[in-house]
């Protein structure tokens, strides 16, 4: 999916929510526990419950390869029932050498067919370059998270300013806005004025609303660009809305009251 | 397996090697792929070839991962039936919020019984924590990787010192050097001797020496401790040390060389 069809699609559905499908066998409805694939059933009811006010799904792998082989097919049967206009997400925060990362983006982009994998920047350029061989597919750094343990390293001032920045400014010059994103969490709002000054058109992926509490308003006032350039997940609060078998409606619901405040928030500034 | 447990297995077999799986279906002998799970059966004959020779094993979740969920029952396979008293990796880099890491490490430690896993350190210390709750169980942090990238943030100068010095200061704090490894590129032999200033007690895990040129005499000169400290990883030069069916005796020759080198090298310290 290249920016522009994302950007289109924001636009269409008036939302950039992307919600996060960190489906956890031991807290989905007892109703679905007897169902042969009952996370792919879960993760069913909840696409199609919520489809039309998302424009991503987020899968992180974890939740999927805590079940074993079982978990992967699970995982497969849920990105192939995801419709093609939406963008989709492996939340896999990998980062290995090269011959490593070239079997990593083959299975994200060619076996799996996701869009765009998260990754970790430590191991440096050569650890991001297979990934972005790959027209049309996305690399998403994590540059400054929505943890505690952000405080750890992310901060730390190096000669050029905070490691996060020295992260963005020079991961930037490894591909374009088309190709590279950013996590930033939704509980650094503060610091989006300055990192939209160094990735002005990038688009941020920001986890934090919601469950971990960063403010909605707080991150489109600071973080929305001319291609709006935020993507904001959330996944316990959606799909964990009602622990009941009306899950998927509770997880509409919850989905409507973030487009509706994400269509409104976005009229303020186009 | 404590410390001690690996010591004693190193001195009995005078070895510090760890053979790494990173079994590439695209790379192994084509009379293996007839049969059901040409990967298990590969990993099979190598184990059967090596295990005497080595201490541990280490498997590149990459490769397994490549193939679908029938990559995860090669893996799952291969994890089964190595000895127990091996040493067992998750060459995985994972690194992620709490919540996320708590399903990693059950998914690593219990589910697979690996007996340590790699790890990022970027997202900081309640990213490792979750693992390190488990009693017997490691964590091998990146620290100083050997691919090219290492210099893009690695050795970036913070307040004090290289980022990788600031990532071992601070991460040995979050647990003893019986729960906490580092991995450190044979191809960075040269600081090991600032290394071993910070973190004097922890094992190293040490890739890079066969195909990526590290040299396995100036690791053991600047990296050995007290109870060797050491875990040297060769993947591809023993695996693929031939193309034929006769793979598993290559493999063999090429484990004793490096066995008797590290068993001569030992034999200096002690």
């Amino acid at each position: 999916m290249t920016k522009q069809d994302l950007f289109e699609q924001i636009k269409l559905k008036r939302s950039f929510l992307c919600v996060g499908l960190d489906t956890d066998i031991d807290k989905i409805p007892a109703g679905l526990k007897k169902l042969t694939d009952p996370v792919f059933e879960f993760n069913k009811r909840i696409i199609d419950a919520t489809h039309d006010l998302c424009i991503a799904y987020k899968l992180n792998l974890a939740f999927y390869e805590k079940l074993g082989p079982a978990g992967l097919v699970s995982l497969e049967k849920t990105v192939h029932y995801i419709p093609g206009n939406i963008f989709l997400i492996a939340d896999a925060k990998r980062g290995d050498i090269g011959n490593t990362s070239d079997m990593y983006a083959s299975t994200f982009f060619e076996y799996y067919k996701f869009d765009a994998v998260t990754l970790s920047p430590y191991m440096g350029k050569d650890s991001v370059d297979p990934y972005l061989r790959y027209t049309g597919k996305w690399v998403i750094l994590l540059a400054l998270t929505s943890n505690k343990g952000s405080e750890d390293f992310q901060v730390l001032k190096t000669d050029r300013g905070y490691l996060y920045e020295e992260v963005l400014e020079r991961s930037s010059k490894w591909g374009g806005s088309d190709q590279i994103m950013y996590v930033v969490g939704a509980t650094k709002a503060s610091s989006l004025t300055a990192i939209r000054k160094i990735v002005p058109e990038n688009f941020l992926l920001i986890p934090g609303v919601g469950a971990q509490g960063g403010s909605l308003e707080e991150v489109t006032q600071y973080g929305i660009n001319k291609s709006v350039g935020l993507i904001v997940n959330a996944s316990r609060s959606i799909i964990y809305a009602s622990g009941s078998m009306d899950f998927d409606n509770a997880a509409r619901d919850k989905c409507l009251e973030m487009q509706s405040e994400m269509g409104a928030l976005m009229d303020n500034f186009y």
